[in-house]
């Protein structure tokens, strides 16, 4: 999974019809508690992740396994948000 | 999903037959509201993006989902365009 | 396969239904020898790696795989820890 | 689809049964009409791509769906030739 | 498919029992002739490879396929060794 941080939402009036409805949120990416210049478009589902919010995100294939739609488009997926990181 | 802006149309003649009738796009990734030096060439069959718009892009298997053709050899596809992001 | 090293622990407290139970890691890559500014989440779901050891980590469709557990968002997995590397 | 010029043909004796007969290409990936220092070995079974000539390849899972053969290990297929692009 | 050049074997005694026997070798990747500082680490089934030579490497599922082992969690495969490139 990816680490980033919520910094936009995502407005598409013309999309695919299976993706009506989901929430699209920009994420910058963190590595070694830096922001990079990297980012993801991810869906969000049934997390509310606020912007600001640290996420986890899976990609890939996971994403559709998680959304329970196989059938849509997706590649990104935010699956939880981060509390904090012990080390 | 990506964020690229649409810069070109690729016309291929020599091409496979499960492609024939899909439009390919050239788009140019968008990182930080910057253009990048990366390009992803991405089918588009039912958003008729045209040159100079912001799209999303879903890319590896999610492509073919999204084709609803899981025949076809397409590893990103235009899934909507983007209107605005909300800060 | 990827190869680093085991930094933290990541707490999440809202996080996929599918997820709760699992640990996630956050892994430093190495290259070369040398820690990278790259990092991913994994889980370990069976290896119990701990700070500091260098680890294995299978990504994509072959987290889920190695998890068993297909219908989980997770594209990161410990797979095993490194002992050493002969050349 | 990644757009990339063919620099080269791979010579392998040994390699897997599933792959004999396959022809692998070196391609140059080409990333704002400049080839880049980036390189990646993609099958060619029925576009006859030569040394000098600009292609399209798809990578992961829809190499495999492409060459209508799920059993190879092959994870990049060249699908077309590119002619131009219309900006 | 990747080309790359073997530089080590790992040495994983705490592994998952699925990957017990498998030879995993660490591959330092090539581009333009020459050795990037990127690494992978990719199971040898079949190829036998030595240190020093050169091979191409399958990622994603493709490796699973390769391995005729859907359960285990593996994501790179070394599929054939370099002879030559012809330019």
């Amino acid at each position: 999974m990816l680490k980033g941080k919520v910094v936009g939402n995502i407005v598409s009036t013309n999309k695919f019809d299976s993706l009506k409805g989901y929430k699209f949120l920009e994420i910058q990416l963190i590595e070694n508690k830096t922001l990079t210049d990297e980012f993801i478009i991810a869906v969000d589902r049934s997390i509310s992740a606020g912007i600001g919010e640290e996420v986890l995100v899976a990609t890939g294939s996971a994403a559709r396994v998680g959304l329970d739609d196989v059938n849509s488009p997706v590649d990104a997926l935010v699956v939880g948000i981060i509390d904090k990181i012990q080390n």
